[in-house]
This record gives structure tokens, C-alpha cells and sequence, in this order.
């Protein structure tokens, strides 16, 4: 529990009760995000700021253990990838499919809303995803920062030959460059300034990586037709979508801040189309299609295991080791 | 012919001979758009600029005295109105439609082509359309800017029902109420910072105005979903994108220089669409439809009327009087 | 109630309480829809099929009485349009927008869940959609059958200037032209064997009319691009589509048995797209745009008033009549 | 070159020229299509009759040899895979985009155009495709075949995760196959009633087969939401229209007759999309990702070369041997 920035501590808690239609969930994985990181330092995201101690974490997985009333589509011991939002299901975004627009969104991690870093959860069965053998607990647990990544690429609509930029390449870059990858898409450039990171996304399958300390992305022979921000960095993002070619589709993923300098004349002459995404939605079946057949290996992005209450120290990996891509927390352990 | 910036001067030159799948026309109605005044006073527009004497003019129609060989579509005498660029056909873009953005575009009066301030011009056949009898000269000419407008619509996706904020009321934002009524809106909100445009405004369909200089289009009660951008003014650009609800739409009609502040989180949070056209593609067959129908009536714009010798008058009208919308040069009077 | 096929009673109940976010509303006018006739004749539709006595009525609206626990968007008091199926809101095509086609939705006056024809039902607040002073009791009962012509241009992709044909002018094909026009169809050619409908067509703004006794909408000179199928009439499904120009739509809303020919080697020459309706989803906030704007006046077609006592006669008003297209029973007369 | 039906002769001609923006090409490898066996065959496909003698082969690579006036894109050396149909570029459908549907496509081997099965033929720049050199000779004729699928899985909307069906393992069925994983399907059903062509289907990824003389793909476990219909068995394309789950979408690609018989109810009760395919538009450059980025390995489907004097043998290679799937004809061998 982050009861103020930088302080963090384990709790004994009753294990929570399912309400109607809810189950609840022991929790076997968790992975450690970089909005879990931003509130842990700063207490806030943007208009989401902390008032009260939040428990952290909505990366999650692990198994049914009980179920509430009224509960019908999963049993007992099943094991499940928890989509960590709980939309209201009513309103005119629910209805029209756009439940991650819904502005009644109960989501984990988010104030005032406990996260996942803690022994057992409750989920809405419907968000409470079975997942087959072949996917492992931390795999379960990842498929949310996946579902970031598919998101991006379906708002982005990365194809068969597609050739993507995909500008930033921490967890939600590197995620992305195999869910491109996954699209169909044939070519990917990534760029960032961090060597160790351009070398990992080159293993994951970018065709190209540019360092972004000595070169430029608009110096591509071949103009890209998607970009995927996930740098939220202002003049990269700026510079990225000054790389694409007519009529390209540019995703701003990363978050960076209020504002951005958008190149108008750019987004005219070349009709491109700007969008950013916010969490994503219906993307939990395409994500357990996708590493239940091996398309994605989303195991390749964990950099670290830790137990409930080395959290602090998970939740620091990044800023120690600049190696760390993603750690994930162990809290049966 | 712009000889320089503020130097216009007539000079007779021969009829132009059409080549193969070419008719020439005798131009009856010449619009004078923004453009053709910002050439007038500045010599060029964004990267576009006149290194040899220009003539203007682009929004035209006329009536075909001569046909090139092959020609197989037109006959002499035929009504027709201009479109006036004419693509490479075979590029990338224009194989998948989106021929506006064909790099190798020859387009009126954009150097180094010349435009239809003239008394005769030569067009490729199938850019020259036969507008029925119910069409005017004027009407006819106009189909070129109805034509902004109902690209505009139709990337944002105007349809039955659509709430549309159009920010700016000169005569594309102007025309983009008609043609966003012509699409189902069933609501138009309008801003602006001159009252006798947003009169006419109201007049056109508009169902609320909004004075720029004393509310903000973000205080709308019910925010619109679709944002016709038609100011080029970079503050109220990203004011209007904040005013726009969950998944809107925002197409940035208004040329308004290199760059603009974007709304990121803003964008992000409500995943909005931002997109620009350039000018547009494959739209005069609905302009047709749309005044053919009476859905559509353009003459109601037209505030002027001059001569061929008095182009110069024509190019200055609207910095003489703030009523003055639409202005159009008749070559053969 | 209908207790079996030619049998109906009034029968006295018990007001209906309202569950937790449900609404009581007393019902003001309910339309008499085809498939209500058609199960006062069979006692099924297709696999729907009437096992128990059944209360008709599906196009309803009317006034709320009493508010169930929970509910925040409505109060006493307020004017509600009735959206008749609810589904179960948490199913992947529910999560997905569609949740017209949710395997679990209860719809009124589907088997084995009672209609409208009553002085009060019970409904989920979220589809009791607010209607204003400006539409009548009448009109906002028919914003369903509106709906279904929504919907269906919706499919359709009905835009500025498109060529319709609608095939039958029943009630839907009537309010589908209608609803055309409102989504800025500028050509509406409208075929069927009953010259009444086809003047009424005319008078509701149908461009051309086609008596399909002795002519065929093969031979109207520029083909359709857009085809709203409302006959159910296999042939003239067939007939209709080969109608249809390169790329076009064809949306089969009648329902006409289990299956048709399909003209296939037309649908891959010209690439046509061919879908069916099933109701309709998210289109109450259009169809109130549309009838309070005045773009689509629905009371113009209530052909006939019944009361609750008269039910009997109001389902087989068609029968009696040639002339007749919408009736509705008022229930508090 | 086919005589008759049944005759095909090699005849001496002069090596042609090319006219203005076209190249000569050295053909260095054709496919064998069942569209040239059935000319062959029957003389006729369809509305496209044989009336006078026709070379057929349409699916050609080879290396340009001479270049006509006004070459820009490519060089004499060039190896290129050959487009085979030159559209008029101008006409509504090209202007669009949709050049496949051109009324005035010059196609090769289809009446009165010859085709490929020669040393040298001519086409327009713009449709003849470099290719890198990791692209061989075949594999290079055979994006022909390749944009079959490339349509189909576009047209169907084939994205990552999807469930696809594929009813006919032929040639297309195969491909098609391949494409369906390009395009990030991660479950694939195969139908045939031919065991060798369904083994053959697993090995290039189909994750199931149906031996449809046994089973129905109606009997899916889970209902696929994509079918791609190459059989052209008009009872075949039935069934697999009724395994679709809701909101599925079905592209008929194999030509099966002028009718079918389409499941009206299931159409509508699911919202189903149905559409066909006529050859392609734009997928030259996603087929050279494709196989030049190791996804599609087309060459795997070779099961036969063949030298020009052969090309009867060739056209007749699938009725002798059943485990034919696609030969090639190498002219200059």
C-alpha cells in the first residue's frame, strides 16, 4: 500500500468479498507498471491524484477462489488474466463499445481504487479472463501491457506489410514492436536513446532501430505509414509524426504532458491521422490468442521477480538497474 | 496574372489547344478564394511559392468549345465545372484513391501552373464535370470550395444526428454548414469573432453561435463530437479540440501556419481523432447532387461580382468590406 | 395478451414494480408492428416461437411512474421513448457495441417476454430514452420502427448524395425513405406492387417510384449504389441487388424466410457488400435528433388510433385497409 | 496459344513494343491459374468469352528488356513481378481506388487480351513491381496468386487473433492459408473433401482441417468469425456462411456459378457481411513484404515446371495428378 509518495508498506487485509456477478481472485502475478513507478514518486497522474493510501498494481493474474452470487461463466480454480477496469456497462461510450471512454470507470491502481499489489482481489467475471495451460502466471499477468500494445495497433491499423515507427522503446515500445510484429507488420523501425534497450528491441524483431541521440527519424529512405508513440516525449513525438508518409496513422500511446506541438502544415499536406489511445478495450481475446499460440513472448520482457514485500524495491527496479524492462511481483511468495 | 505580391495586370495570350483526353473551356464563373488573396499579398502559400508571374484562380466553371483527341466523355458546348488538379494517375496515392495526394499534382493557379482568372483553360476530361441545367455558372464554380467543405464532412464522418462545432465563419466555415446540414447534422455550432458572419451563419443552419471574443466554445453544455476546424487560428484550434467529447472527431480545414499546440492528454483520455485534409478527392459527383438536389445552395455566398479586368478588385473585396463572403469574376463580361 | 394465434384478451394485472436500475413507466401510445401481426396470425418468427400467452408490442412510450433502487438518469415524471431489449450488457458482443446481437437480450413481445401493449411496464433506465416537449406521444413510440431505418442506413452507409433503393414501401420502407433523406440521400427510388404506397412514397420524398408489376429496378438507367431490401420478397431481393452499381451495399431488412439466391457471380463482379439487420443498436439519441429537428416527421405516418381494448382491431388494421401503414394504441384511452 | 478449347499451339511472333509509359519484359516464369485451365476447358468463364484465339497465363515475372517513351520508374535489367490488369486510371471506380472494378480493365488472358504464356509481353510501368532479390522467379509470378489472398484477407477484415475459416484447399485455398497467418489469424480451419490438400494445409499453418465428405464446419466448437470461401460449391459456401458467429464477415472468393443459395435468416439474425472478390487492387506492394520478409512462402505451393512447349501438359497437370496444386511455365527454358 502507497500510503504517501515514496512510502509504501504491507498490510493485513480480511481477504476482500465477491459482491453480484463477482469473483474472488488469488493473486499470482503481478506486473509493475510505469504509471504504478509515476504515483509511487510523484502521487498523481495527471488529473488522477492520490488523496487517500492506494494499494498499487494492475497488472494481474491468478485464480479463482470464490464466487459470488449469481456468478456463472467461471468455477473454482480456474485461472484468469484480470482486465483491471470495471466500466459501468450503461452509458452511451459502454453501449457503443468504447467502455475504456466509460467516465464512470472503476479501474485498479487508479484513486480511489486499490490495486492488485496484494494476495487476493475481487474481479467482475467478465474481467476475470480464463487463460489455458500454455499461458504462465506472469504471461497471464502481462497480457494487460499487451493489451496496450494491440490497442495501439488496431486504433493504428497495423497490417499485413506494414511498416510502423515505433518511437520509445521501454516496456509499452518493446511490447509493441512484437505485437506489430503480430499485425503482419514487415517493417520496424524503433527508435530510442538507450542502446541496451534498441539491441533488446532488434531480438524481439524491429527490422531497424535508430538512435535517437545521432540520427532522425524524418532521415528514413522510406517514410513509415504508422507511428506508435511510446515515448510521450514532446519533440520526439513532434519529430515522429514529421516522418510519415500521405496519409499515415500516428498512435500517441506515451504519455507526455498536457500539450504538443502538432506540425499542422504536416498533418494537412499529408492528410495524416492523429489519435491516443486510453487503455484499451476488447483487446483480452486477442491478447490470449496471441500468446496462446506463440505469436507473442511476452516472458521475454521480464527482467525481475520479486515477492509482496519487496514491492518498494520492484517498483525502484527501473530507476537502478537500466537493464530492467519489466519486473513483476510474486505475492504468494 | 500575378506578375508579383500586389501586382495583377491582364494580358491576352492565345486560346490554349488542347492536348489528348484534354477540352479546353471557356470560363464563365471564377471563384476567388482565400488562397488566390494570400498569393496576391504574400507571393506564396506554406511551401508553394510563385517564382514567375502566376495567374489565379481555381474555382471555376465554364462551357467546352474544343475537345483534344480521345476524348470520349464531353461534347462541345457541354456545361461543366472544374476540378481543378489533375493527379499523375498511376502513383501510389492516386491507385488507392486518394489522388489529392499525389505528389506529381498539376493544380491551378499553385506554382507553377497557372489558374481560370481567364477566358479560356484547358482540363483533363475527367476533371471537368457536366453540371446540369439547374446548376448556374456561379453555383457551378462554387462546387470547388462546396467541395473543401464536403471532404471536410466526410472525414470527420458527419452523418444523421451529429453534433458538428465548426470553428471560423468565413466561407469555408461558412459552406461547411451547408454541407454539414446536408449530411444530417441535426446540430451546428458555430464560432466566430465577427457577428455579421455569424448572423449569416444562422441564416445558412447554424443552430448556435458563439462569439469567440466573450464565451469559449469549451463551455458548451453538451459537447459536440465533431470538430469542423475552419479558423487556422492555432489557440482556437486547440480550444475547439477541448471542447470535443469521448472518441470526436477533429478535422483541421484551416491552413494556421507550421505547427499548434495539441491537447495530448486531452486527446488520449477522449481518443480523439485529429486529422487535416488537403483539399479532396473524388467530391464532385455528391457537390453535383447536393445543389442539383436544392439540399445545397451556394449562390447564397456570393456577396460580388466583377469583371476579368477588374480581378484585382475581386482579390481585395473582402479587405474592403468585412460582409464580404464570396466573390466571383466573370471572364467573358 | 395474446393467448394463442386470433386470440387476444385484456387481461387485468398488478402495476409492475421496478427492479434495482429500472424504471415503471405507464405507456402512452404503442405502435403496431408487422411482426406483432405476424404472431397474432402464426404464434412465431422464425425460431422465435410463442410458447405461453404473450402480451404484444414493442413501440412504446409513455411517462415514469416510479423509479426502482439505484436508478440517477431519470425522475418521475419525465417522457420516455422505450428502446424494447435489453441485453445483458457483460457478453463480447455487448463489450463489443453490438448488443443488438447479445445472445441473452430480453426484447419486448419476444417469447417468453410480454410487450407493450399494457398501461404500465417495467424497463432498464438506460433504455428509457428522455424525449422532448417537441415530440409527441405518437412519434416517440415510433422511434423504433425509426430505429430500424437508422440502423439500416446506418449499415448501409447512407451519405450525402447517395442513390437509394429501397425495395418495398411497408412501414420500414417508408420510414427508410425518410430516413434517407435525413442522412442526405439525394436519389430515392422506391419499388413496390401498391401504387398507394408508392404515391405516399413520393409525398415522404422519394425521388422516383417503380411499380415492380411491370418494371424492373434492373433497368433504371444509372445503377444504385446503396440498396435498403424492406419487401423480404425473395425475387425482389435478388432483383434488387443485381440493381446495384460497382461497390455497392445492399442491407436486407425484411425478413423473408430461411433463405434467397444470391446473385453470386454479381456480388464478386461488382464487389458488393450484402448484410442483414437485426434490430438496431445505439440509434435513440439519432432518432431523437432527427425528430426533434423536424427532419424526419414520423406521425405523418399513423394511418389509425386505437384503444387498449381495441388491440385486435389494430393488429389486423392492415388487413381491413390497403391504405393503412402505422397504427398505435393508446392505452390510457 | 488457345486455338480452341483443348488446343493450344506455339506460334512465332515478333517481340512486341512498347508504347508510351510501358516496358517490354522477358518473361521468366508464369503461374498456371484455374482460370487458363477452365478457358482451356470450356472456352468461356462466365460473361468473358473466347472469340478469337487467346495466349492465356496471367500470373508472370520476368526481367524488363526494353522501356517504351516516358519511363520514369523502372530500367532496363529490372526484375519484375507483372500486375496483370491495366486499368483506364480515370473513371469512377480507379479514381476511387477500387481500379479492379474497372469497366475498361485491359486484363491479361481474358478475352480479347492475350496473355503471358510467351517469351515477351508489354505491360504499363506502373504494374510491373520490382522485386528485391530474395524474391525468385516464381515466387516473384506467383504474388499474382498471393494478392488473391492479400484481397481477401483485407477485404475480410483478417487481423491478429482472428478465427478464420477456409472452405477449398486449392490453390487459393492454400494461399490463403498463408495470407490468413500473414495477417496475424491465430486459429485456421480448413475444409476439403481432399486429404492430401488438407494435409498440405496443415503443414503451411491451418491449425484445423475439416474433411468436409464426414464432417460440417458447422459443428465448430466455437464458431470462426471469418470465412474465406474458395470452393465455389455453391451448397459448400452455404454451410460455411451458417458457421459464422455473430457480426462474422464472409468473402466469397471462388467463382461458383450465378446463384447460391444464401441463408437469409442467419444473415440478418447475426448481422453477417457478405461480399465477393474481382481480382485485387493495390496489393503488389503487401505481397513483396510479404514473401520478402519470409511470411508467405510461396514457393511451397509449386508442385510442377514446365517449358512453353508444355503448356498444354501444364494446363492439364491437376486433372492427371491430384496432388498437383500449381505448376509454373518457365518460357525461356
Amino acid at each position: 500500500m502507497l500510503r504517501r509518495p515514496g512510502d509504501v508498506v504491507v498490510e493485513e487485509r480480511p481477504i476482500p468479498r465477491a459482491g453480484p456477478a463477482e469473483v474472488v481472485v488469488r493473486v499470482s502475478s503481478v506486473g509493475v507498471c510505469g504509471s504504478d513507478t509515476h504515483y509511487y514518486d510523484h502521487g498523481r497522474i495527471g488529473r488522477f491524484v492520490m488523496e487517500k493510501p492506494l494499494v498499487l498494481g494492475h497488472e494481474a493474474a491468478g485464480e479463482v477462489t470464490d464466487l459470488g452470487p449469481g456468478v456463472t461463466r467461471l468455477t473454482v480454480g480456474q485461472r484468469v488474466s484480470i482486465e483491471p477496469g470495471v466500466p459501468d456497462l450503461t452509458c452511451t461510450q459502454c453501449l457503443a463499445g468504447r467502455y475504456n471512454l466509460c467516465p464512470n470507470m472503476q479501474f485498479f491502481a487508479t484513486p480511489p481504487i486499490d490495486g492488485a499489489f496484494a494476495e487476493y482481489v475481487v474481479v467482475h467475471e467478465a474481467f476475470a479472463h480464463p487463460v489455458p495451460e500454455g499461458i504462465g502466471d506472469d504471461a497471464a499477468a502481462l497480457l494487460e501491457p499487451l493489451s496496450v500494445g494491440i490497442w495501439a495497433c488496431t486504433k493504428a491499423g497495423v497490417t499485413a506489410g506494414s511498416r510502423v515507427l515505433i518511437t520509445g522503446a521501454g516496456p509499452i515500445g518493446l511490447v509493441s514492436v512484437q505485437t506489430a510484429l503480430a499485425f503482419g507488420a514487415t517493417e520496424i523501425i524503433v527508435s530510442d536513446v538507450n542502446p541496451a534497450r534498441l539491441a533488446l528491441a532488434l531480438e524481439l524483431g524491429a527490422t531497424t532501430v535508430v538512435d535517437a541521440r545521432d540520427s532522425s527519424v524524418t532521415e528514413l529512405e522510406t517514410p513509415p505509414g504508422i507511428l506508435l508513440e511510446c515515448s510521450g516525449h514532446p519533440p520526439a513525438i513532434n519529430e515522429a509524426i514529421r516522418a510519415l508518409g500521405p496519409a499515415g496513422r500516428a498512435v500517441l500511446v506515451g504519455m507526455g504532458g498536457d500539450e504538443i506541438p502538432l506540425p499542422l502544415s504536416v498533418v494537412q499536406e499529408r492528410e495524416l491521422e492523429v489519435t491516443g489511445t486510453f487503455r484499451y478495450a476488447n483487446t483480452w481475446p486477442t491478447a490470449i490468442a496471441l500468446v496462446a499460440s506463440g505469436r507473442v513472448d511476452v516472458d521475454r520482457l521480464v527482467t525481475g521477480t520479486y515477492r509482496l514485500d519487496q514491492v518498494e524495491q520492484a517498483l525502484t527496479a527501473g530507476r537502478r538497474d537500466r537493464g530492467s524492462v519489466k519486473v513483476v511481483v510474486h505475492p504468494q511468495t
